[in-house]
């Protein structure tokens, strides 16, 4: 199969970057990042998430995130939701999109959100009700689609389920993570080819994480399958929360490296890019986690 | 194409990574590291380089090196030799196989080796005649096969006409190397097809950077192509000296994690490799290169 010739780039370093951040953000900070990657020609930010501020504190602010964004024509904000009350908060705050997230895992889901595969997916029914009641478009999220922390390879077909079940629900796109990295080429596409026997691959995107070094070699190998959604994080945001100190989100910018030279379009400006990963890894006190950005940047410091 | 069944790993760690090093490393160090680099099942353990002390300080001991390490028998050491007065230093402390280098590209050679394209494959040709007196092999390196940093794009072209003269030469095999690390795919893969036209696949190696994070998706492209064997470095020794604070070589570590889950043999075994390089980077005060070596060594420092 042909590689796309456009590829939507969804950003989630907002949410799924800072999230498991110890300190807390700024308002002003998460705000100014949002702003300064829509500027990039990104299409989609997510945003903030609608979740238990108990339990994820640092998206406590998620409506004054919402309310502060200088919204850019053309460019969607989701943000997710795990349940009715959260949807109905994110809808008060202004958000035009949502997500809801599963697991491909039952080790996973039970561990993570405290509940089996069948439930999580009963419990955004009513949130996919009220979405298309209000006119608000729903992505689902399926962790550990090539591998789970707890129960190790995942069935493709598992996988396939979920993404099936969360399109029937009314989900208008299934983002499929591999939430612990360990992919690798072959595995994604051959994991991809069963998903899309149920699901038209117009309709998966891949949120593949970098804790292996493998997450830029299984989007390409992806592409080739004809997946033309990636989800990715500006400066790397978001280490593994399995494994501390090691990568999570794949990079932006690698990403976006990645598309220039395979000749495929997004529409994102690569420096404007780096610059926003520049800034929020300099507010965190972070190496930034983009190659491309710290060779570029390397680059522009250097002598001569 | 399918993939190959069985990848030579050629590790480049104790020469091409450690070269750059700016404090010298201790000669029982690097021996204690290529013995455990031997250790793990690598075939080509590229040991030293035989360059003048005057520009490359840290390879000054190269002959204690090879004295010191313990030759495991069908594990090859390798070793740089610019010039027929290196050859013979390196035959003298007893290299049972040589590399020469040259550039695909005019301005690197120039700037590089201070000679043209032309002038530097002459001046192996003594070298040539020598080793294949002497029953010595002789590997060949061409740097800048997908771009340049003084010319940019390099054209395929060149790297063929270098890679075939290498090869009439006499040279065994070519590696080709992306030397500042800008190559992506699909240009991989191009690179490699115009190439394999003059010299076979077989006999082509890939030595990429990952200074733009693309190594990885890179190597699986040629893979595709054919190519079956890969240099690497261990823990990702060396950075980019042509941008502080980049990275240079992929990690081997990184390289075994791909071929493991391709499905495709090498003999090496990644816990060992794991530990080869976390014992250097530890000698060395540097944070591991590997993002393999970081997540398992993070797993196995995390509780529970």
């Amino acid at each position: 199969m042909a590689l796309p010739h456009y590829v939507k780039m969804v950003e989630v370093g907002p949410r799924d970057g800072l999230q498991n951040e110890p300190a807390l953000v700024p308002t002003t900070v998460k705000v100014a990042l949002i702003d300064r990657l829509s500027a990039t020609g990104l299409p989609v930010i997510e945003a903030a998430s609608f979740v238990s501020p108990k339990w994820v504190p640092q998206m406590a602010d998620n409506a004054q995130v919402l309310a502060g964004i200088a919204r850019r024509p053309g460019v969607r904000y989701p943000v997710l939701t795990p349940n009715l009350q959260g949807f109905e908060a994110a809808l008060a705050a202004g958000a035009d999109e949502v997500a809801v997230f599963a697991a491909a895992s039952e080790s996973f889901s039970r561990r993570n959100i405290n509940c089996s595969i069948a439930e999580s997916l009963a419990r955004f029914a009513p949130v996919l009700e009220a979405a298309a009641a209000a006119g608000v478009r729903v992505r689902g999220y399926v962790s550990c689609v090539l591998g789970c922390p707890y129960e190790g390879r995942i069935d493709p077909q598992a996988v396939a389920q979920v993404a099936a079940e969360l399109t029937r629900m009314g989900c208008y796109e299934v983002s499929l993570g591999d939430t612990i990295g360990v992919g690798t080429p072959e595995a994604a596409r051959a994991m991809i080819r069963v998903v899309a026997a149920h699901v038209p691959v117009e309709r998966l995107a891949a949120h593949f994480h970098d804790t292996y070094g493998m997450a830029v070699a299984n989007l390409y190998a992806v592409l080739q399958e004809g997946v033309a959604v990636i989800d990715s994080s500006v400066a790397g945001l978001g280490g593994c929360p399995y494994a501390k100190g090691a990568s999570g989100n794949v990079a932006s910018e690698d990403v976006l490296y990645l598309l220039n030279g395979l000749g495929i379009d997004t529409g994102v400006d690569l420096d404007a890019l780096v610059a926003a990963g520049a800034y929020i890894s300099e507010h965190l006190g972070r190496v930034n986690g983009s190659k491309v950005a710290r060779a570029r940047l390397a680059a522009c410091a250097a002598p001569g």
